[in-house]
C-alpha cells in the first residue's frame, strides 16, 4: 500500500485553492502587465493593451436546465464575461465559446443557446471569433473567454483603494439571489405536484435580474465621460461581501458599510419578507448581480452623486479597522465573504 | 403536446453543426481579421496581429483518467491549444486555463495536473494569465484558451492552397492512435484480472505520442527561417484526411496523396501489425499526432526536401479531380474523414 497524502479540496475553498495552484506561476513574457487574480489579465501589444477573461459554466453547478431557457442561457453566458472585462474598465470586443453537450440536446435546442449568445454579441458590439464544439458524458458545460481593450494604462484592478475612498456600487443587488430563491421554490412544487404550474408574471424583474443580468458597459461609458477613474473595482458575482473583501485584501485596507446605504429593489424587500430573509443578507452574499463595486477619491463624490444608478455605500478605513459593516440599529459586524462553497 | 421538431446531432456531424450555428455569425469589429472556421482567429490590434484559439477537453471523451498521468494531462491541454497557434504560423504568448472537478480529486491531485500545466508553460515560453476553478458532479473539464502573435499579414489559413502545390507534413503519423489502442487494450486485461500489470516498457513511444504530444513550434521557426511561407496549414488532430479535407474544401481544390510517402514510425508499423490493422489507416485516420500539414508552392521543393523531420506525401490537384489517396498497389481511393462521431 502506497501512503498517499490526500487533501480535500473543501478544506482549501475556492480562493485558497487558487492561490496554491497558482503560487508558483511565473511571468515570462515582457507584455504581461496583469496576470493570474483580478476580473480580467491586462497584455500589452505594442502600446495597446488587451484585457482577457474566461468563464466555465458547468450545468448542474451554475444553472440549472429545469428553470433556465436556454437562449438566457446563451446570453449570460457572455455577459458574465463582458461584466468581468467591464470591471477593468475594459471596452469588450470578441469573444471565443466553448461547449460540451450530450446527445440529449437536439440541434433546435443548439440553435436556441446560440440565439442568446448572438444577440448579446449584438447588442454589445462583439464579435464570436472561434471555439470548440464537442460532446459530453456529462451534461452541458459552456466556456467563453472575452477578449476587450483599455487606452494604456487606464484599466482598473482590485488593488488601487485607499483609506478615505468613496465605495460605490451600481443599480440594485440581492434580486438575483431572491430570483434564484423564487425558481428553486417553484420547481420544488411542480416536482412534488406537477399539475401546479409556477406563476412568475408577477416576479419579472427578480427573475430577469437571475436570467438575464446585463455587463454595466453603460457605467463604464458614464465614468470615462464623467472623468471619474475608479481606484479599484470588481464586479459582483459572488455577492457584495465576498467581493468587496477582494478589493480590501488587494489593496491592503479596511471598509465600512452602511446597511441603509444598500441599493435594494422593491421586489427584493418583498420577496424577501415573503421568504423572511433579511434584505441585507441578500445584497451581501447573494451574488450574481453583475454590478459593478468600485472605490473613487472623495473629490469625485459630486459627480457620481449626480447618477442614479450608483449608491455610495460607504468609504475604505485602514487596514487595521478591519471591514465592518453597520447596522441599521447602529451595531458593528465583520463582512465575511459567504458563496462559494460547492465541494 | 406541443409539436416540437428536433433534429439529432449526429445528423449533422460536428463540422455540420458548427456550419449551422455559425451561419449567421456576422463581424462587427473592424479588428477581426479571421474569424470562425480556422485552428485559429486573428485579430488586428492596430498593427499586431493576435491570434487566439481554443479548447475544451472533456473526461470520458478525451481522455481516460485510468491511463493518463494527470500531469501528462496538463501539460497536453497546453499543446494541443499552442498547436492551433502553430497551424496559424503564429508564436505562443499566453494562456488561460478553466477547470470544472469534482470532489473525488484531491489538492495533490490538481496540484499534479498543474505540474504539468507550468512545465508546457514554461517549456514554450507562455504565461497562464487567468482561468476559472469551478466544481463540477460531472467529472473533469478542462477549457484552454491560447493566445500568440503573429507578423502582419504572415499567418497562414488553411484557405491558401493552390493546384501543384506540394503537400507536406512533419513528423511521423498514426502512432498517438496505436498508443491509445495499446493503452484500452492494457485497460481491458487489467479490468478483467486486476493481478496482471500491464507491461509498456517497450512502447514508450507510441504511449508517448498520446500521453504527451509536443507542438511543432520547431518547424514554424524552421519554415520562418528558410523563408519557406506555407500557402495553407492545419495541424493534424482528427486524422491526416479529416484534415487535409479541410484544406481542400477551404482552398477550393482537390489533392493526390501517396500511400507510400505517408511518414510511419517503425514501432508504429510493428504494433499495427500486432493489431492486424493497415499502418496507412493508422496515418489517415488515427488523429492527435499534433503534426503540422501544410501545402507549399513547388520552388520551395528543394529546401523542404533538407528537412529530415518534414515529407513530402502529395500534391494538389483541381478540385474536379477529388481528393485522392494512390495507395501502394497502384489503387486510387477516395479520401474520407472519418474520425469524430461521438454523438
Amino acid at each position: 500500500m502506497q501512503d498517499i497524502t490526500r487533501t480535500e479540496i473543501a478544506s482549501l475553498g475556492e480562493f485558497g485553492l487558487i492561490e496554491l495552484l497558482t503560487k508558483n506561476n511565473e511571468t515570462k513574457q515582457a507584455g504581461t502587465l496583469l496576470s493570474v487574480g483580478d476580473d480580467a489579465a491586462v497584455i500589452d501589444q505594442f502600446g495597446r493593451q488587451s484585457v482577457i477573461t474566461t468563464d466555465l459554466l458547468v450545468e448542474g453547478i451554475h444553472f440549472d436546465l429545469m428553470y433556465t431557457p436556454l437562449k438566457h442561457l446563451g446570453y449570460k453566458a457572455v455577459v458574465v464575461n463582458l461584466s468581468d472585462l467591464c470591471a477593468m474598465m475594459a471596452t469588450p470586443t470578441h469573444i471565443t465559446l466553448s461547449i460540451a453537450m450530450s446527445n440529449k440536446f437536439s440541434v433546435e435546442a443548439l440553435e436556441e443557446f446560440y440565439e442568446g449568445v448572438y444577440a448579446a454579441c449584438d447588442k454589445f458590439n462583439v464579435d464570436l471569433i472561434g471555439g470548440d464544439t464537442t460532446s459530453s458524458k456529462l451534461g452541458f458545460v459552456i466556456s467563453v473567454t472575452a477578449i476587450g481593450e483599455v487606452a494604456p494604462d487606464k484599466y482598473v484592478t482590485r488593488a488601487g483603494a485607499e483609506k478615505n475612498n468613496l465605495i460605490c456600487v451600481s443599480g440594485d443587488l440581492g434580486s438575483a439571489y431572491l430570483g434564484l430563491q423564487l425558481l428553486e421554490r417553484e420547481k420544488k412544487i411542480f416536482l412534488e405536484n406537477p399539475k401546479i404550474q409556477p406563476n412568475l408574471y408577477n416576479q419579472k424583474y427578480l427573475v430577469g435580474r437571475l436570467l438575464k443580468p446585463e455587463p454595466r458597459i453603460d457605467i463604464v461609458e458614464w465614468l470615462a465621460e464623467a472623468g471619474v477613474t475608479p481606484t479599484a473595482m470588481i464586479d459582483v458575482s459572488d455577492g457584495l461581501s465576498s467581493d468587496l473583501l477582494h478589493i480590501c485584501k488587494k489593496s491592503d485596507v479596511g471598509c465600512l458599510v452602511y446597511e441603509d446605504k444598500l441599493p435594494i429593489h422593491e421586489d427584493a424587500r418583498t420577496m424577501a419578507a415573503e421568504f423572511q430573509i433579511g434584505t441585507a443578507a441578500c445584497a451581501l452574499n447573494g451574488g450574481e448581480d453583475y454590478e459593478l463595486l468600485f472605490t473613487i477619491r472623495q473629490e469625485d463624490y459630486e459627480k457620481v452623486a449626480r447618477n442614479n444608478n450608483i449608491s455610495v455605500i460607504g468609504y475604505i478605513t485602514g487596514k487595521n479597522e478591519g471591514e465592518k459593516l453597520l447596522t441599521k440599529g447602529g451595531v458593528y459586524h465583520n463582512l465575511t465573504a459567504q458563496g462559494w462553497n460547492a465541494f
